[in-house]
């Protein structure tokens, strides 16, 4: 099983062309995306440090912690994002252990890249 | 609240004096552990880049996600540890959505603290 799943029937998605921002480093997060088709890349310090596709995530982060956005994601073809807002994330997280588990193995492949980078 | 609190009348608890190693980078990982008292260091690549104290925890990346251990723990001072085995970590993902917010919000912070040593 993966997001992907988890997602498939979801209502609220948004679109994006190849070059479209998603969001920008700084910006208030209140909403995570899953990535149903296309693909995204995640910029920090204008370095692309990872790309992300279908049944993977972003914008987590500033969702989990209430900051700012740490980085900017663009879209790098056309794309279409599932929306999780905290409402939604604070009912999967309560609802759907398997959601929760796989968020945190995303964070902890993120924490695995960035060390690897260190 | 704090992971502190949740673990409060725990009896599977572990006891290092200071400069015991309490696990080393590339150890198999099925535990992870919450600080009740004392303080620990992560080292990652022989460099300190984290410290620990009461409330918060370690060894959570293994556990998770089920690799070797990516950071040498050892402790700074005299602490106890409570232990947390996959067992015990699932049922309290499912049980208690406070704690899988906390590890998310723990594993967050982290990937912070790293993009800003990027």
């Amino acid at each position: 099983m993966s997001f992907l799943n988890l997602f498939a029937h979801t209502k609220d998605v948004e679109e994006y062309a190849a070059g479209d921002v998603v969001f920008r480093v700084g910006d208030p997060g209140s909403k995570m995306y899953v990535v149903l088709e296309g693909r995204v890349s995640i910029e920090i310090h204008g370095k692309r440090v990872l790309e992300a596709g279908p049944g993977e995530l972003v914008g987590e982060m500033a969702l989990i912690d209430a900051a700012a956005r740490s980085a900017t994601t663009t879209a790098l073809e056309a794309s279409r994002l599932a929306v999780v807002d905290e409402k939604r994330f604070l009912f999967m997280v309560q609802q759907t252990p398997f959601f929760a588990l796989q968020v945190m193995r995303v964070l902890v492949n993120r924490l695995r890249s960035m060390d690897d980078q260190l």
